[in-house]
């Protein structure tokens, strides 16, 4: 099966609960967020100035100025009290509420104060100018932030603005995660027997989680045994959102997460037409997403960036993911690859050249001295030396 | 002063505080972290198969299969007791220990079983095919997580695999953040007098603070007083590792903050040449960066992206700061600027074309529709339609 298909072939029924939640970076609304109010709600200035009355400045230039009584000062965060007349001028600072009579707001810049109580105006302005429009932000009713879009650091200002405290939103999507292997044991082991290897797929995948906007819930090391294997996938199928299994490396491992798997839930895909990350399966347990992963730690975190990143902000009720970084570079040297697979390729980026980063896919390095990776897609055999390639970047 | 000698006359003579952190996304190693051991240990195989001494398969082929006797098997996880003497081979696992006396693995695909207990070789290996050797991720000394990089999911894989569970690390900068302005209320007052607003700037500027890094720290909104400001900036600079202050919109209000940052510190910069964000404000109080920003919530994200995230960043001890997205586009129409001024465009991009949305820059709407925004450089008097620009990317 192609990524592409799998992605197609896993479109998750549930979404994360819904609740309210404060607005904060990277919360997805449920529902699009609507203004209750108008925004602003009377008319304010943008400039530091005089309020007028328009049709006072019509004849104003620089060498016959116009000739106003300032009447008052509009003083921030109260309302104004008089009323500006004809002839008549009230100084206003930027953010002032626009009073009564006035329709413009003459830049302090364009005017001169030739005695105490008066005002000159140097330039001519057009009603509204200097002036934001009460409802010129938003009237009641606009979408003020649109669901499935994770909130942004704009998007806290404007709903702040509103007044919104408090919005209906996904909660994060709990992602359990499943380190599976009779070698595994857990990172803070001091010193290794001969055999065993330190989990490193759980608190790496635990990082992508959270990229993606999940809250990873670490369940374990498992060993190679059909009942605990099922025990543990069966209570992060019935507590988390989204469960992910390192699936052991030797085939036995791999085939027993396949059979255990198959007893939660229907098995859409067991092997991908990707490298590194052939041996991935994915499962529809009753809703939940279940992603057995390689468990080389490399190969696992090349097909959770591909196919469990997407799933775990559809989960989470994104319809629209942020921008990821990328850019074009042209290779330094062959990439050779097989028709019909696609290809994953670490690269270290400078001056515009890729340098692809070999090495076994037992190998963590050369993914951490990667500035980014780029895919040979399935129907390429390979690419030559100096094609131009997209390499997405690590952050 | 332009944005680039606003960066560099402010560059941050102090970093925050290191500890010993947890490896986690985003923590910022203050040394280089180096392995303490060889990784792996010892030898292991990398694919399912049989592990064997290469030099008895030398002659091995389709046609004339190598035939040697298996003479045990390697469990996972445990170190294997035998050894394979010439003419035998012993069943491996993936990432199975290798047993003494192999120096290669053939793939169990590339084997036949003619009788129990012996198996036909259909291919050739060289010594060392299909083996990870010991130390060949990493040697004691290598370094793991380079000082200045905020750690990667990948990272935090090899940092599991080395066990290591504290790494000496930057704390998140703590920036305070202070709102002032007479006209200011919080963002939770449910109705509004005349002339007042919520406070847009905190909430969203909290959210850029989190996005670069650190740790917002809210300290308020401060009335236009200049003992009331001082107090609240005085705590800010003794307590956190930046300041920030939206700075009130009115020219009085910018006056006043100029005047108190001057009494706690040196005023670096008083005005940039940028628009929206003009009356911006740069000052070092003893080593703490303050950054006074327009009043106007837009003006001010502005500004902190360009000017405040990278100060965010450096305090906190990042050297390679991570990839931003941004893509290459047509503009849809002319966009007018002035010589000697950086122009910040908001615009929304769809099918390889950036539509600028303009507006007020008390309005927020234009950067919240915007998918990203596009500088018009210093020295350019605008730029045509058909132009291509860069559009960074908001996420």
């Amino acid at each position: 099966m192609t990524v592409a298909q799998a992605l197609a072939a896993l479109a998750p029924a549930r979404r994360s609960a819904v609740s309210d939640l404060v607005p904060a970076l990277g919360v997805v609304p449920a529902r699009d967020v609507r203004a209750g109010e108008e925004m602003p709600a009377h008319a304010r200035a943008t400039v530091d100035g005089y309020a007028v009355r328009a049709v006072d400045t019509y004849a104003a230039s620089e060498t016959l100025p116009a000739f106003l009584e300032v009447t008052g000062a509009v003083a921030m965060g109260v309302a104004p009290d008089g009323e500006v007349g004809p002839g008549a001028a009230t100084a206003i600072p930027t953010g002032g509420l626009l009073p009564h009579g006035a329709d413009a707001v003459v830049m302090v810049e364009h005017t001169t104060e030739p005695m105490p109580g008066h005002v000159e105006l140097l330039r001519r302005v057009a009603p509204g100018d200097g002036v934001l429009h009460a409802g010129e932000e938003a009237r009641p009713g606009d979408v003020l932030a649109p669901a499935g879009r994770p909130l942004r650091a704009a998007d806290l200002g404007l709903l702040a603005a509103a007044g919104i405290t408090e919005i209906a939103a996904h909660a994060p999507p709990r992602v359990g995660i499943v380190s599976t292997g009779d070698e595994v044991v857990p990172g803070a082991t001091p010193v290794l027997e001969p055999g065993q290897v330190r989990d490193a797929c759980a608190p790496a995948l635990a990082g992508l989680v959270r990229e993606a906007g999940g809250e990873p819930v670490l369940r374990g090391i498992v060993r190679d045994e059909a009942a605990a294997l099922e025990r543990v996938l069966a209570a992060s199928v019935a507590e988390d959102d989204m469960v992910v299994v390192s699936a052991g490396s030797s085939v036995g491992a791999r085939d027993l997460t396949a059979s255990v798997a198959a007893r939660l839930g229907e098995v859409l895909c067991h092997g991908l037409a990707i490298r590194p990350g052939k041996p991935t399966l994915l499962a529809d347990c009753g809703g939940v997403p279940l992603v057995g992963l390689p468990g080389n730690p490399r190969s696992a975190l090349v097909v959770f960036r591909l196919v469990g990143m997407p799933l775990v902000r559809a989960v989470g009720g994104v319809t629209e993911p942020p921008p990821l970084p990328s850019l074009r570079a042209r290779l330094a040297r062959d990439v050779p690859s097989a028709a019909g697979r696609l290809d994953v390729v670490q690269a270290a980026v400078a001056d515009g050249v890729a340098t692809p980063l070999f090495g076994s896919s037992a190998l963590l390095g050369p993914m951490v001295r990667a500035d980014g990776w780029f895919c040979v897609p399935e129907a390429d055999t390979g690419l030559g030396a100096g094609a131009e390639v997209c390499v997405e970047l690590y952050r």
